[in-house]
């Protein structure tokens, strides 16, 4: 039984920054209960492949509740946290359950963002976690049924296009993967719809694709998608988006079956909830990833702005909240042993982005740089190796080797997952 | 293109009597059009895995259109069929689409059936379908996170027992999976709700479980049942059934968080649309399996009344459906060829059921009958050779392996597949 009088750390979100927080105190003298509003953890760089059918949802969730097992004094809540107090040093989670802490780390990530731009909450599918990928392959696939039964009928083809909005990695690897999925699989199960010369189109605001990468690796990922037939447009900035089209700020109109938002994301509504202050919508925080004037609560993640080596926040991706989780553990245990805190220090360990069977780009820190096939090789086996637990490791090894020898995709059965919440 | 002049063959579902029509008629001069309301193959057999967490809904469905690749002149509807008039030789999809055939096969298969016991309708859950699975799976999961965050608001544990209500295969391997599920997996990842001693109970309303079977084969799968600490009653009808409870005719009243009713299933409403002869719901066929007065017009699988050596339909399984689903492909060959037809004859191929880990019971037609570890190895060496498709028998090894070496089952996130059917 968890002893009541050992300090409760009590953690909000389950994705890299939460469940590294949890696992980093696996030896420590504390009591845990880790918070989240779904029972697993998503392993969100390869939800783009459970929106293209490469993978099932399976593969790229793992039960919290089996993370925890373990640790000795660690509990999850089910659930969404809906206030913080940090003067009362507690958290409500709704069903009316109240958490006193000790220390609290606030790990709740980011939501997509439609920054204003008008029709898009109506009209454009995100790809920020599991349910938005299998709505988005469900999407596609219940569009192109629809269609087979039209043209059956004798009705035209309607438009089926697709467009990506946002030019960093999830749009990348979302429109590779979605030409992929259309030119080897979905060609040949719908014959009738010629769908090899479907048009699809990135859609990016900046100059250039990649806005994180090396400018080469931005000319590179663009060069191989318009190998692929992809339209790669640059400083195209979405004025609105109707119900099958995106209209550009130039007055041009792009026609549409799907529309993907992958243009960025903002900070957790549990930013602002929690009262301190923010900046561009993320929990400021000391050099020890604390909150300011709270030195007992921490933020790590997506809803944090921790400054990198250059002073600009570091951007919202794994690596920095696996670091930053790993970091907090430490100031909690030296916290309760009195001993002060630590800056924390981001190491960077470069970047990858996929653009489909044998091309990907990597970039290490030390400025070396891989394209194409060694490339992708190495995309898989990072991947691979950081998917948590074995089970999805060998389940996705499974699921890729198949659809790399065979081009096919199993993944997309148009089920009804009947949802049975509890909330 | 399909050639017009070419007979036309309507398939109505893609359960394993209709897929294997298909499959039969690969290299016959005819077009073929396949029409199911979903868009993949379900292995039923399985779905009691599905619902107990032990595989994935990809491990069990198979996309219809992978099926018919490999046929040159085969479509695939998308659909359900809401008339057939023999008379016009038309079938009506709904959204406005109308087949003309030369022949047709109905096979539509079956549904759940309460047998008009009040309550099942409302508060049990069936298992018939993928959906089904996966709504039983969340539900049981949900009921169980809810009950752990009332137990941290220090509220009294729910009722939380499990009765089945069936004393067939279905009923059987999922009491047993269920045990498991509880014992194994989700005692450990909710130690605050004591899972061990869970009641689940399994009630059958005839003298034994398991009633197609060898007596010896249905002793021997109670006792393994209540060896596992599953209640077993049988001589019990059940006269209603409520939210939380299971009211047997004896005035009995059996406590459940969760009631499955695999009681029995009926021919689909189809089969009284077509308006042809019924035998207990079912469509009576002549001996070579057509409608009587419609030679051109077959029924195969669970929609139709096959007689078996005894006279007596046989049973609603895969089997039947299968061999029925060959023997029709040959009739219709025939028919284009001029030849008369000849009586189906099936071949009994044996029955199994699992009781769960190392324990299973198969029987052979000639005699031979195996419990215990070998009947285990049995069953799970002729489930996978029967999946179809490498992915899913690779995918299912992997589990299977996994759950059999960890005591651990992956599928269980709450993940919710919102639903974008094209209907």
């Amino acid at each position: 039984m968890p002893d009541v009088h050992r300090p409760h750390v009590v953690v909000i979100g389950a994705g890299f920054g939460g469940t590294r927080v949890v696992r980093a105190l696996r030896d420590a003298d504390v009591r845990i209960t880790l918070v989240d509003r779904h029972n697993f953890h998503t392993f969100q760089p390869l939800l783009y492949q459970v929106a293209t059918a490469g993978l099932d949802v399976g593969d790229v969730t793992f039960p919290v509740r089996t993370l925890l097992r373990r640790h000795r004094s660690a509990s999850f809540v089910m659930g969404t946290v809906t206030a913080v107090d940090l003067a009362a040093q507690t958290v409500t989670v709704d069903h009316g359950l109240t958490l006193a802490y000790d220390f609290l780390v606030v790990a709740a990530g980011s939501v997509s963002h439609s920054f204003g731009v008008p029709g898009v909450d109506e009209h454009a599918l995100a790809l920020k976690d599991v349910d938005d990928a299998v709505l988005l392959r469900n999407r596609l696939i219940g569009d192109l049924e629809r269609a087979s039964r039209g043209v059956l009928r004798g009705e035209p083809r309607p438009e089926l296009g697709i467009v990506v909005v946002g030019g960093g990695p999830t749009g990348v690897e979302t429109a590779g993967g979605m030409r992929e999925l259309l030119d080897k699989v979905l060609a040949k199960d719908y014959p009738e719809l010629a769908l090899e010369h479907l048009p699809i189109t990135v859609v990016e605001a900046g100059s250039r694709l990649l806005a994180a990468f090396d400018t080469r690796s931005s000319h590179s990922a663009a060069e191989a998608l318009r190998g692929r037939g992809i339209d790669v447009r640059l400083d195209a900035g979405v004025d609105h988006v109707e119900e099958h089209s995106v209209h550009l700020r130039d007055g041009s109109k792009l026609d549409a079956g799907l529309v993907v938002w992958a243009a960025g994301v903002a900070a957790s509504p549990l930013a602002a909830a929690v009262g301190t202050e923010l900046q561009r919508g993320r929990l400021r925080v000391e050099a020890n990833l604390s909150l300011p004037g709270h030195p007992n609560v921490f933020a790590v993640g997506d809803i944090a702005a921790v400054p990198g080596a250059d002073g600009a926040p570091l951007p919202q991706v794994a690596q920095p909240a696996i670091q930053a989780g790993r970091h907090v553990a430490g100031e909690i245990v030296a916290a309760i042993a009195g001993r002060p805190g630590t800056p924390f220090r981001y190491h960077d360990k470069g970047s990858m982005a996929t653009i489909g069977r044998n091309q990907a780009v990597v970039e290490f820190p030390n400025g070396m740089r891989f394209h194409g096939w060694i490339g992708w090789v190495l995309w898989l086996g990072l991947h691979i190796l950081y998917l948590m637990g074995f089970r999805n490791r060998a389940s996705t090894l499974v699921n890729w080797s198949w659809n790399y020898l065979t081009y096919d995709r199993g993944a997309r059965v148009l089920a009804r997952t009947i949802a049975d919440r509890p909330d």
